[in-house]
């Protein structure tokens, strides 16, 4: 959910824009969305209209209902304007919902910042929305809030224990724990804090990240009782002593106060969509740096609550599926029934490599023209992402995501690749239509489900670090080989040696490309994924590897969105699509 | 509600702690204690289990109502400790619903950061609290964080300004608006931002401020409707171009923006206490470089739901009653009908100058010896807050908040030097007995109240700035002059040129004397106001003034409360009082 919404460019010729369409909706009691998942009232906490956080006992009181099929929405390698995940999932349980079942969408809660950077939110598009948008895309219950204040508790008690020079002999050039804010400011991205006099705390470089970046975000998600994320929080690792020791969160005295902080954060947003499915949106982890899914916790009790369960994960299948599968079922022992791969005519065309594309520009003219052409010319991408869920033994129903733009032929080619591969491909115009657009992938889904899946994890827990790398680079993104910086090297040696080898890895890398080069399009071969340093995620619960240039703190552009927000003479909010 | 909660010490013995009575309290339904007070239930949007947030269109379904009477609390020159405001004034509302009346609390959202920092809640204590209290200390319904936002949005966007070199031509030496944080955090008071490659922003010096002293916050406790909060937000001075021209926040393009990041924000929080009178908790400004009084909005409907509204003003009736009078009363056109001014054995011993006392140290023991003397010693501080309350023709109720380690000879002198001033005093024992304890207190209140007020401001909108600061300092404060340092001066001249000189001034000086010096107890005379600096808060509307070393970002202490803070395995928050 961080990437372009679908109404960028030409893409919604005559129909109403987003915010409208969301204001417009008739929304039901929340109750009622809560009641449908069989949750009891008193385990649902109504947080202004048509929004509540559903209580964590709703996992003891759904405990004895049959568990839901899990779906898993990625797609191919998207351009800068995204495919249409989050749509294609709102209009996947709109339109399961058309078909007579119950079926509820798991969304991450998309960051503010980018929000008010780039144009537009992030619930949706068109007649597949989550609704109250405005709320989705502003401060939803806080919980990104709270997210940022257990992060930043625990950095000013680092630099407390600094200040008051409080027994543990923390080195202070080692500390790996810097401050988050959910705000595009590149203003924070390298700054000295602790100047003046003594009494202001001791100088040191820092610098502040996205709070989407925060390890606090990824624990959250990945967290799987109010227990279980006390102690993930605990093991942060915030730096070394002098002589050499890591120290944790849990040692600076922190990680109480934060699981308190985080204590209303943890339960899930239930909200619903513009058909009245129930929709949980919760948590917001990076999709580079950190696993790229919503929480394990909203789909446990989405996965109680009815048929479906249909969650997104972010970025391409190489990148959100396989952080759902390596990291997140891993931590939850969950194993999904079905997946689903969203493609588009505009990216199939952007792989054919003819065309250039910016992050918040209208498409290139030239790629509107009817070229199933263009379409083959890109279909390798879609052909290895089809493959990469396969290797985790689930075959996926490929969605085809409609826009007006598009022309049948197109679509025929899509249609075409997939069934070349194996796989069946379906038309889905979910953003025009909503639910009954999405009847046909609806159907493909249930069959697939039906049919089960093979699931098995890419690599054991007890393969090394860097074999992990290697074989996720070599089998999913089609690298010849891995190249680790002697720093790189290093940390992975001293991770192993540490006792973390046995943990799953997070490959930071561009979500653009198949390949770490942003510039490759298609299915890129013979390249090398260059890993320039390993950090640590011991809350979390993973490792990443940082290949390329990997920004953790946005900033805005020279007309950022936020210019264009204001409220008008009725008190309505204008500007927000 | 920013200042130390009663059961430091030895306040308290027997009783359970603030956390186990809160926790034990049963809750009615916030609908129903939204009902008592006449707002539709359309207009209240429930914030998760007995809280709520109160929609703005209230003020027009209770348009037609009576006002009730308009109470204000404060207090002599506190301790260290606090002398109990918030608790007497949740005391007095459960008195005046014990005689029969319908009464509700206004009260400030106590700071997250503070509460983290030293031991301690601010949501009342014993059986004067407002409930759930661990809502109140943490996030509520996220108001705070909503003004970061707002906050740090404006600044994030002028560094973008300056980044992009966006045409207002802004001198970078001049910008005045800072970033800030609900955290305690000492290493943010002086920092660099913008350090590293040119594509991460314009290097400055900067600093974090805590949220409560951000010009946001006085601006939302102030506005009177969301377009008022538009306007107030868009005349925010960040700084000036080259040529000396002001910059504001509008010009900046970011005024819509922070009003839509306020706009639930706006809507006052509905609690109860925990006798279910119900409580408005709205806006938290700082009590000296702000105004410390909680909303406008949250007292106007307050006062249209009953026939007593009581709400809270910060520190000593020099500080938060004259803003309250000054300041307050001005924006909103309100008009007080009585005041309460709390006083204390302790307080007064402390101001007969013999002893001292620490922030989150016990009192010496010394002070728990009966001695009506030492209480007639510090007489000369009750007396002058009784008159600075009576120059604004206010007759105050003086509250006498009795603490367990008090004796009836000093209570007695304590209604002597009252009553010798020609007010009435009664001791009120609320924290122990609830509003039962108050009865007293609240039969004085409805006297005091039936007898009206002949409320005046202090000044006329006309007078001078340097006027109103040489007439708040000697006329209050007791000052013999008032210095201006070259500075000062300069920013008094200019804002006077700008026309903002019919504003009024907010005195930024410690809160623990009636002077500037903290160190001078009882009512000091003889003494100069040094003003150091003039700062102007054109949002807000009004101009502070700072004397003495008045600092915007506490810091931790060496152990913070934040370490004692836990989870049990019950999931229940354990170490907060």
């Amino acid at each position: 959910m961080t990437s372009q919404p679908q109404d960028l460019g030409q893409a919604r010729q005559g129909m109403p824009d987003n915010l409208a369409i969301a204001r417009d909706a008739l929304l039901r009691p929340i109750e009622e969305i809560a009641n449908r998942l069989g949750v009891p009232g008193e385990m649902v906490e109504p947080y202004g209209r048509g929004i509540a956080k559903l209580d964590l006992a709703a996992l003891g009181a759904l405990a004895k209902r049959q568990r839901a099929r899990y779906v898993v929405v990625s797609a191919i390698t998207p351009t800068p304007l995204g495919e249409g995940k989050t749509t294609t999932s709102i209009g996947l349980v709109q339109g399961l919902q058309q078909l007579g079942h119950s079926a509820t969408v798991a969304l991450r809660q998309p960051s503010m910042g980018p929000a008010l950077g780039f144009k537009g939110g992030a619930a949706g598009a068109g007649y597949s929305q989550v609704v109250p948008m405005e709320r989705i895309n502003l401060h939803l219950t806080g919980d990104i809030h709270a997210v940022s204040s257990a992060h930043n508790l625990l950095a000013a008690m680092v630099d407390n224990h600094l200040h008051h020079r409080l027994g543990l002999d923390l080195d202070p050039e080692t500390i790996g724990w810097q401050r988050v804010m959910d705000i595009n400011d590149r203003a924070l991205r390298h700054i000295v804090t602790g100047l003046g006099p003594s009494a202001d705390g001791v100088t040191r470089q820092s610098s502040f990240e996205i709070t989407a970046a925060s390890e606090v975000m990824a624990v959250l998600a990945l967290a799987t009782s109010l227990a279980d994320l006390r102690s993930r929080l605990g093991r942060i690792r915030v730096g070394f002593t002098r002589s050499g020791e890591p120290v944790t969160a849990e040692q600076i005295g922190a990680a109480g106060a934060m699981t308190v902080l985080l204590k209303e954060a943890i339960k899930p947003n239930l909200l619903q969509t513009l058909e009245h499915a129930p929709a949980l949106i919760h948590t917001g982890p990076f999709g580079n740096i950190a696993h790229g899914n919503s929480s394990i916790i909203a789909d446990r009790i989405g996965l109680l609550g009815g048929e479906y369960l249909v969650t997104e994960a972010g970025f391409g299948a190489d990148m959100g599926a396989e952080r759902f599968f390596n990291i997140k079922c891993r931590a939850s022992g969950l194993t999904p029934d079905a997946a689903v791969l969203v493609a588009t005519v505009r990216a199939l065309k952007f792989h054919s490599g003819r065309y250039a594309m910016l992050p918040g520009k209208p498409l290139p003219s030239a790629m509107l023209r009817e070229s199933p052409e263009d379409v083959r010319a890109g279909s390798a991408n879609l052909v290895k992402q089809i493959d990469n869920l396969r290797i985790h033994g689930v075959t996926p129903v490929v969605a085809i995501n409609a826009f007006p733009s598009d022309h049948a032929s197109e679509h025929a080619a899509i249609r075409d690749i997939a069934e070349a591969a194996g796989v069946r491909a379906t038309v889905s115009s979910h953003v025009r239509e909503g639910g009954v657009g999405a009847l046909d992938l609806a159907q493909a889904v249930v069959e697939a489900a039906d049919g089960g899946s093979n699931f098995r994890f890419l690599y054991p827990d007890e393969m090394p670090l860097d074999a992990k790398i290697a074989c996720i680079a070599t089998r999913l993104y089609g690298a010849a080989d891995v190249s680790f910086s002697p720093e790189a090297r290093r940390q992975i040696d001293s991770y192993q040696q540490q006792g973390h080898g046995h943990l799953p890895v997070c490959i930071a890398k561009t979500h653009l490309s198949l390949s770490s080069d942003p510039a490759l399009r298609g299915a890129p071969t013979g390249w090398t994924l260059p890993v320039r340093e390993v950090r640590l995620s011991a809350g979390a619960g993973f490792v990443y590897a940082l290949c390329g240039d990997i920004r953790t703190m946005p900033g805005l552009g020279r007309d950022p969105a936020a210019a264009h927000l204001d409220i008008d003479d009725n008190g309505e909010i204008t500007g927000l699509f």
